[in-house]
């Protein structure tokens, strides 16, 4: 897709939002969900959205709905540095398919980067265990503040 | 360096601020400053920063002033959309060396990507021509809404 088009409201985070698929949730408060990215480059790789925002990429988003994003990824960031400390993190957003969007309502990447590990390649992996995944889940929102 | 230490006023970004070096300017507001980076990794690539935040990294800066550069970010990115017609943007930001930080003042990165055109590495196609980046910054900033 794109950067024109219009929304799907069957994409997978909307149906995460929705609560027809599971995810290993992160935080949430009224406006914003975080939770584990099931295709990780990175251990730890979160991803955060709006739950009401019906964009598909920075474009289209309010900029309010944009604010209330960002101070979610800011406090994933600080809550995966405590729990995992990595040596730094990657905060990434893609806007179209050429760009490497694959799933089109707006998502923002934070990804753990240590020194020593290359990064991967999304979906490179494959799907992470989902118990795996919440167990990070668990860690990382134990330190959010 | 890494997620820990502290803001350096004589870093790259707080001289371009003052003035003491000069930058192709996109857009500027109260809050935030718009540029072309000199080491472009595609063509439009373009930096947001805030003016006065003393905040090296996304770990660090104030939630309103994270929200100020972002309503800014996605002005610049619809605007390089309106005058580049890319295919494509990546918007990004890293967070200590370990994740591709070279400056550090909070940035972030918006870059156009096409189709047919692999992406650059950072610093890889050398510094860019002053001219070209004028031309390219005027391009952007005529369609800055």
């Amino acid at each position: 897709m794109s950067l024109d088009g219009r929304y799907d409201p069957e994409n997978i985070f909307a149906k995460i939002v929705r609560g027809e698929i599971p995810a290993a949730t992160v935080f949430e408060d009224v406006d914003t969900l975080a939770f584990m990215d099931a295709f990780p480059q990175a251990r730890g790789h979160s991803l955060v959205i709006h739950k009401r925002s019906a964009a598909r990429n920075l474009l289209d988003i309010d900029p309010a709905d944009l604010a209330a994003v960002m101070t979610t990824v800011q406090r994933v960031a600080r809550a995966v540095r405590a729990a995992l400390s990595p040596d730094g993190l990657v905060v990434t957003q893609f806007n179209g398919a050429p760009a490497g969007q694959t799933v089109f309502h707006l998502h923002v990447h934070v990804i753990p980067r240590w020194n020593d590990i290359a990064l991967g390649r999304h979906g490179e992996g494959g799907m992470a265990e989902a118990s795996a995944l919440k167990t990070l889940a668990a860690m990382i929102a134990e330190r959010i503040e």
